[in-house]
């Protein structure tokens, strides 16, 4: 004898704001890094509620965690998930909103007392930002088997330590081998991260797609020399190469066209004084876009600039790939799932793709996948104002409810 | 009855390795950071040559010390000097080279029985460099009367102690009032530390003036989101603006002109992630200029480009003068003796401005002043790699022995 399952939204509120008080900063945002001690202790209380909602839970090698709820049947799962690590100044809802509504939709079916024909599974993946090791995504990719694990093990972070050190460090090198699972159809719920659906007045985007990435890190040397002293055509000022590729980014967007995104986010100058040319510039270009011809012209127009800049100043650049994904089309007919079935709740929806790198476009490569957004207010995220409002976030969750019982069944 | 004195180089070598040992870096540089323990133990060195030499030794209240070979008359002596701090990554030569030249003419004077009408007084400055405690050309601005004693002494360094605290600490607070001494004319050997002269093939620089400084601090506040999400047009990119004036600066040095010199040195940007548009920038901007009215002109057009980028990319600027000096013009007629005793030793000699700050600039406000530049190999300071060859060298000392046996005459 079942009810009609519901999301109750001040259950999932009340996560949230539990998981956010984990590493919380001020201004009510949170940094969890990956696999740091608060990622540890976000983790942990993550794995006791699915605990405490009755699912199995398995950790893998690569440390992600995914919670099966049986089904009638015993066959692949429909799985949900995302991640709970952030970025050093990130808000609440990035990841966690994709892992706790999954929480919920299994709350919600354990208090209807349904149980669905396939099983269900609730994932979160290791290390999806990026911000302490390189690259981003990496757990879903490990998973997904677009890197091989002892090459993600490996991997040495902001701090010269290990993933794998850190994974043993808090308790979460599991033994399930990666990808152990191998989902019917994989569906994230995430904030948008973007100010597309806010600004437009729609409550539901539903996902076509990924924008590829390509992550360049540039060091530069040059000669460190007085400043005062050293005429403007001697220098070989590394800083300079560096802040005219900031620069340029402006106008290769412009040059590549609409959807191209370039940001240079990260720089360090040596020896970093006042009065000393800069003999090294590290710095890193984040470029984006839907169209992989596109994403290789803006590339090459890159790579090219910052050569002629290096050849005219006289110094020496090379180049590292910190991160490329082609772009990822989801699947045709689950976008279409999701479009209608926002639909039919009610929900203003619109097609979009996604500018942020997800989890789910790495689960594309082993099952049908889509994803679900919910509004971003202000757009704004990778920060402690990052804001999505209660009544978009019951309707992401109750979406998800609807899709992952229309998919289970 | 006296002999012909002559530069004896290897025992200016010899000074000048015996000093770079104390506070040795590797690579053959120096680390004597002004006073610090290394500093205090250079200083019992020099002093004890001084005392060798049969000078009399003076410590002033802002450690400033000025050892005085007396005259034939009672008269206003003719100084000479230098410092002999360093930076953090600094080479055996600036500074200490005028110093130590300084006493060589006293070793020489003395071995050939020589005693000048006017006495000779060989000085060196405290905490010329800055890198520890700002100002630069501490002592020497002190000693002229730019700076209150007790403003100096109060001055917290980059460890947190005090000027005067370390004064005391390494027993250089002095009882000789500042200012003690009033010089008939002061005369700079130093290394010339730009490429300049080495360049265009000549052993002597007579050094006209030197440039003003203007130091500014820009701290950019925008908005921190995410790379992948955010279209170029929303952005508020603080990054951005700290490249944008980075790169501008070549531009506004072709506008001013000639001598014009502008070097972005230290930038720091927050949060500095690769994937999030960054919501701080704190960079510096050195611009110097020979000509005081240039140098202006070069301020305005950067703080109006500063402001413009701001404007359009809707970021908030602030603005720190760091420091800011006038252009110093020495004196004509000792410029001129300097140029002319140089050609009278077959030496290729050319006038040119100094690009660094130096303490004669101070003492320029006390009496008649002048400099002596030698060659910097590659244009190296701040360097361990700085060099100036041994004929150089003895090149510049010479002439510091001619010019002081002239005006002390």
């Amino acid at each position: 004898m079942s009810a009609e399952p519901r999301i109750d939204l001040n259950r999932l509120l009340n996560r949230l704001n539990q998981l956010a008080e984990i590493g919380a900063i001020e201004g009510g945002g949170c940094c969890r890094l990956a696999l740091s001690d608060e990622d540890g202790a976000g983790r942990d209380q993550v794995v006791s509620w699915m605990r405490e909602l009755g699912l199995t839970v398995r950790i893998d090698a690569i440390g992600n965690v995914i919670g099966v709820r049986a089904g009638r049947e015993d066959l692949a799962p429909v799985m949900t998930g995302s991640h709970i690590d952030t970025v050093r100044t990130g808000g609440r809802y990035d990841g966690n909103l994709g892992v706790l509504a999954g929480l919920e939709v299994v709350a919600a079916l354990n208090e209807a007392g349904l149980v669905t024909r396939r099983p269900l599974a609730v994932a979160f993946f290791t290390n999806e930002e990026g911000a302490r090791f390189a690259p981003d995504m990496m757990g879903s990719l490990v998973y997904a088997g677009g890197l091989a694990l002892e090459e993600a093990l490996a991997t040495v972070g902001i701090d010269g330590s290990t993933v794998g050190e850190n994974l043993q460090r808090i308790g979460y090198a599991g033994d399930a081998p990666v990808g152990w699972l191998r989902p019917h159809a994989f569906l994230e719920l995430h904030v948008e991260q973007g100010p597309v659906l806010e600004r437009e007045g729609f409550d539901i985007g539903a996902v076509e797609g990924v924008q590829g990435i390509s992550w360049s890190e540039f060091t530069v040397t040059g000669v460190s020399n007085h400043a005062g002293t050293t005429p403007m055509h001697l220098r070989h000022d590394a800083g300079y190469v560096a802040a005219a590729t900031g620069a340029f980014l402006r106008e290769l967007v412009e040059a590549i066209g609409p959807g191209q995104l370039a940001t240079l986010g990260h720089l360090q100058l040596g020896p970093n004084l006042v009065n000393v040319i800069p003999n090294r510039a590290l710095f890193t270009v984040d470029l984006r876009n839907i169209d992989e011809a596109a994403l290789q012209r803006a590339e090459q127009r890159l790579f090219a600039q910052v050569e002629a800049l290096a050849e005219s100043e006289g110094v020496i650049v090379s180049r590292r790939t910190l991160a490329r994904f082609e772009p990822v089309a989801f699947d045709a007919e689950l976008v279409g799932r999701v479009e209608m079935a926002a639909r039919t709740r009610g929900y203003r929806v619109r097609r979009l793709p996604s500018g942020a790198g997800h989890d789910a476009q790495m689960m594309a490569r082993l099952a049908p996948t889509a994803m679900i957004f919910t509004p971003s207010v202000g757009g704004i995220s990778h920060n402690v104002r990052e804001y999505t409002t209660p009544e978009h976030l019951e309707a992401g969750a109750t979406l998800l409810l609807d899709l992952l019982l229309e998919l289970a069944a």
